[in-house]
């Protein structure tokens, strides 16, 4: 592949080389890329606003993510966060920091990834800031949104005796970086065997690698005309949004270890590198589903979603917040997190 | 100073410590720090977008910035492009990685100074994200705002014949710049003079360190009833910026060297350093001063206001970008930039 220095094209062509290929697809981006900040026409609607900032070797490891995937993951954890208001996402702004180690080959690749998860999800690139760095790649991606006030959803809206929904499955992204380690480390003495060991392990990898976020079920709720109570897409770890829900809306929670919703391929890596399953659900991160709680009333309508589980409920707050494990013990639930400033 | 480290606190109360000092002050603010994304209600009004990355070592140098002014700064920079659409800055969302030779203390500071500029221009922070850096620290804002459509003003709009307008005094900041790196690498051979070498010259000074955005125009342009043709903030350098101007609005442009505002000091230090003032001018930057266009029969109306010098017009694009020196000699004008890329 082609390797052109980012010094041959200077600051400004460099922007100028990023921005073609980006073209709104909103009528609401009034002014996109090219001013000094851009426009956007949400007219009766919230504007709903996210930043996230990704750093190499804090945040991924370019030895095993490749650039384009990394692109789709930095903003779909973006666009993630304003489905999370129960919103609509609609523009991206775009900050980078690159080092010398990078060509615009390399940046293009980036970029590829991230205009790829703007054109799934409907969003536009309207903005952004492009330097260089000292060391590494720094990606700080905003995004906003926008949402009638009448279906904002909030952390802090959840009722005792609401029941607790979380989409899709868990644990897998967490796995997948288990996976990726483990081959890393191994690759070093025998580089053959790596791919070997990515056989029937495809899915656990692509939730890692390539994230998405959960669109369609903040449609189908909408469809069937339920406003979930309280909503956090789980990017820590189920634990720790959990108790984000109850500490936002006072309330405590009771969630069943038995229904939590686990892919084969997650328990049986669980199993391979004799990890306990439910540990890794409850403290792995990255899975970007969905976790709400919608009020009894709401159950009818719930049960014929696909891809909804419904794992517990939530209770007032001294009753605590609560794992109930198979064998009916409860266990007090902590926030482990993704704690990047510790060792 | 006390002395913490930031792992005692851990992510999320290193999170609740730096937000607990933040109150919104606008209605609009619906919902501010706490839940997967702001929500902000700019109701008739276009949201305006902008995001700047800040890296130490090649954007600022810890050796001679302090912190809190570095926070200052880093909003100011934002709030300044809000300002340079004729927007009013409403929000601010702050993303930081922070490697470990920072305490609490010093995040500390640089948040005062975020804060501080936020209470002077009337922003709430919203929003932000907060992790450990491998290397250094990592300043990404996002700042948002909001303008009548029918007050929005872009690169684009100049016409022949305008008059090109310029805030307040230029070539400041990049003197205050020069002085600094020249008394950084003087103090290590001699740290008793360095104090000494910046009396008489505090206003560069703290025109590099302690920048304002031009709000006071933005008003002053309202009550007088102007509305410039096109307008940006000179971040990069005049030059550069008259050229965005001139390549988005399709025109040329003419600027008298004899017209361009400097203060004394900068005009002193440029002398003292042997280095030639109108050079220093269009190609330092970070004064964030306003640089706008506005029509023929506005002239009027711009000559009593404060703080504004007309510098020049634009003309039909094939007169070319010019700078007319002293003796009348045209000179092309050409975009230096900050190639952040080179060397």
């Amino acid at each position: 592949m082609a390797r052109t220095d980012i010094s041959t094209l200077g600051e400004f062509g460099l922007i100028d080389h990023f921005t073609k290929a980006i073209h709104p697809q909103n009528a609401s981006t009034k002014l996109g890329i090219g001013d000094d900040a851009a426009a956007i026409d949400h007219k009766s609607y919230r504007t709903l606003a996210t930043t996230d900032i990704l750093l190499e070797g804090v945040h991924f490891n370019l030895e095993y993510v490749p650039l384009k995937h990394l692109g789709y993951k930095a903003a779909v954890v973006n666009i993630s966060d304003i489905y999370a208001m129960n919103g609509r996402p609609t523009s991206l702004l775009v900050a980078l920091g690159i080092s010398k180690r990078f060509s615009v080959e390399d940046i293009d690749e980036l970029y590829s990834g991230i205009r790829l998860a703007c054109s799934e999800y409907g969003v536009d690139i309207v903005g952004g800031d492009t330097t260089s760095s000292m060391t590494g790649l720094t990606i700080s991606i905003t995004c906003l949104g926008e949402v009638k006030q009448e279906n904002l959803v909030t952390r802090s809206g959840a009722k005792p005796n609401d029941i607790i929904c979380c989409t899709g499955n868990l644990g897998a992204a967490y796995m997948g970086l288990q996976l990726l380690e483990r081959e890393r480390i191994a690759a070093y003495n025998n580089p053959d065997l790596a791919q070997k060991a990515f056989e029937g392990k495809e899915y656990i990898l692509e939730r890692q690698l390539k994230p998405e976020a959960r669109k369609d079920i903040i449609e189908a709720l909408k469809t069937a005309g339920i406003k979930p109570t309280s909503m956090i897409d789980i990017s820590d770890g189920l634990s720790s949004e959990l108790l984000h829900l109850c500490k936002a809306s006072g309330t405590g929670c009771s969630v069943f270890a038995d229904k939590l919703p686990i892919d084969y391929e997650t328990a049986a890596m669980a199993e391979e590198m004799n990890m306990d399953i439910v540990t890794c659900v409850l403290n792995g991160g990255e899975d970007y589903e969905l976790l709400f709680t919608i009020a009894q009333q709401d159950y009818d309508k719930i049960l014929p979603m696909q891809d909804v589980s419904l794992i517990g409920y939530m209770q007032k707050a001294e009753q605590g917040c609560n794992l109930i494990t198979r064998s009916g013990a409860e266990i007090a639930l902590k926030a482990q997190g993704f704690n990047a400033f510790e060792n």
